[in-house]
């Protein structure tokens, strides 16, 4: 199988967050791509290759053009700004009833352009982020010319961020813009399944009103983690895309007995919609040793989660989302994707 | 002129900001209303009560009593959380599309109940916002007994705070339920006059479709300062509301004489309104020498705004809001104060 992968996304990092009273190592950290990426070649998983460069029409096709102007000027509208420090982090949101459009003060248009605190701006991410999707096209397109599967290690992550709001560690929705280009290239129907330990709310709600991707996330309960907004049962679609968005939020603690329960209804769900291709938002924080969250998948349950997800009658693309604990993320990644090749062959 | 004043207020303190990779002390310090206190007691300006003690039905009649309900208990649920910190914030927040009602994880409450990351709850926050209520209500209860003035030495202030959202240092709606306790107490109209330097965003949305409330705010103009989202021209009120807020929003730099003519114009505004009482939200944050803001108006000018404000053919209660320059803040406030009690007598 095939990787993709780009060495910008070191550009974005040497990260901290704020944390009540303190402040904590930002958990989405450049050693995490580093870190599977180095699996991969450890173990001889296959080829790994640079992105091709691609121009932002299939970005534009899911985010709006102004959120994307912004992420891409808004580090030289910081540092224009006058404001002190090394990160451009918003602190105020648009919440019921407030208007984003109309500030032009750089932190009015970072709030304005994101729904939490933890998708900072530094000198480097705006390359970091467009080099990610990057890696996303490069892999649908992969695809798209008769692949059965393909790997983009894309970071930052992508999945929590919507149309024009960033967060959660995500700018770019890598999982969307790859979806989007395999629909541009003729394909008619996509599905998205999200593995990652938290909801896929930027990706549910790009394509909430489209029945033409399919949007699918396993994910911790929100009633208890993180997005806690979105990613409820109950969401399942509007207006055409009514049907084609599902959430299975699952409970603390959960293992690989109810979380395979799961996935396989979410697979049954994807085979009866008979997609030309499946984008898998790979999270590997769903691993029991996660120091950030609260399942207890082991790393052998990567193996069956890939074939599961190979068994699919469409080829797929699987895109680097989460997963937190270092050491592990690039062993659980490589034992994803050859349980999901060794099913494709 | 009666001051009204809680010590209850120095339980909400010791609070640090993060700004972008750094920590700042909190510019809403305990010293903000110990400071007017000390002027007023120097310059032996009157007396100086403690509140009296009021049940929760003017505040209950502005704010959303769950948001009520959450804020007295924030502190023990955070504690009940396991999370780390001395400090409750939020850092994530309802915005387009998102759901709040759903979650009973403390971030995502947090986060539900307010619209930045500038209203922190610590051990003693509630019993401090509680109080500042209190005092707000006793101010009003002087005016309804027919004081032509009085001041309430709220902290932490208010007019930020919306009916279920807090933010920028604010908690309960002083202003609001001060103005709501008048129009119980059998005040048919009362207008709010709001002069800190950032616009009384939460007074303006818990009033909006109000027409027994005129909302009124001089404010630097949110196109480049803070709260970013509200607070432009064009906010007029809605329903029966229409016509009963108006927003002058003022350009960096502004100084007394053209700050003065749009205080002329909204005291016009509320003369022909004929309220039967004004609360004056008075921030001290446009002085010139404001750590934090961008305004020029002198010392002495706060004498002549508080004789303006007196003008007003009905008796005001002052409500203090922001204002960050310790040395000044005392002296700025006795000054407005003294200008508006020579108007009054």
């Amino acid at each position: 199988m095939l990787s993709i992968f780009s060495e910008k996304h070191l550009l974005h990092g040497g990260l901290m967050e704020p944390a009540s009273d303190h402040w904590i190592p930002g958990a989405e950290s450049p050693e995490r791509a580093n870190n599977v990426l180095a699996a991969i070649r450890r173990v001889g998983f296959g080829d790994v290759v640079p992105p091709d460069e691609f121009d932002d029409t299939h970005i534009l096709a899911v985010h709006d053009p102004d959120y994307v102007r912004f992420l891409e000027s808004a580090w030289d509208e910081w540092l224009a700004s006058g404001e002190q420090g090394s990160v451009a982090r918003p602190y105020a949101f648009v919440t019921d009833g407030m208007r984003g459009a109309h500030t032009e003060n750089i932190y009015g248009k970072l709030g304005r352009y994101a729904f939490d605190i933890f998708a900072p701006i530094v000198a480097g991410s705006w390359q970091a982020i467009r080099s990610a999707a990057d890696v996303a096209m490069t892999g649908a397109q992969h695809i798209v010319h008769g692949e059965s599967s393909a790997f983009a290690i894309c970071r930052p992550p992508g999945h929590h961020a919507s149309a024009d709001l960033a967060g959660g560690y995500c700018y770019l929705n890598n999982c969307a813009i790859a979806a989007q280009s395999m629909i541009a290239s003729g394909r008619s129907k996509v599905a998205i399944l999200d593995v990652d330990y938290h909801h896929g709310n930027g990706t549910q709600s790009i394509f909430y009103d489209r029945d033409d991707v399919l949007t699918i996330s396993l994910h911790a309960d929100p009633a208890f983690e993180y997005p806690y907004y979105l990613g409820y049962a109950d969401e399942r679609g509007a207006g055409d895309g009514l049907g084609y968005n599902r959430n299975y939020p699952l409970a603390r603690g959960t293992r690989w007995a109810s979380y395979c329960d799961a996935l396989m209804d979410a697979l049954q769900r994807i085979q009866n919609y008979s997609p030309d291709a499946v984008v898998c938002a790979l999270g590997l924080d769903t691993y029991a040793m996660d120091p950030t969250t609260d399942f207890a998948i082991q790393s052998a349950d990567y193996s069956e989660m890939g074939k599961l997800v190979g068994s699919l009658d469409a080829p797929v693309l699987s895109v680097l989302e989460g997963g937190y604990d270092i050491d592990s993320i690039g062993m659980n990644t490589v034992n994803f994707l050859a349980g999901l090749r060794s099913a494709k062959t």
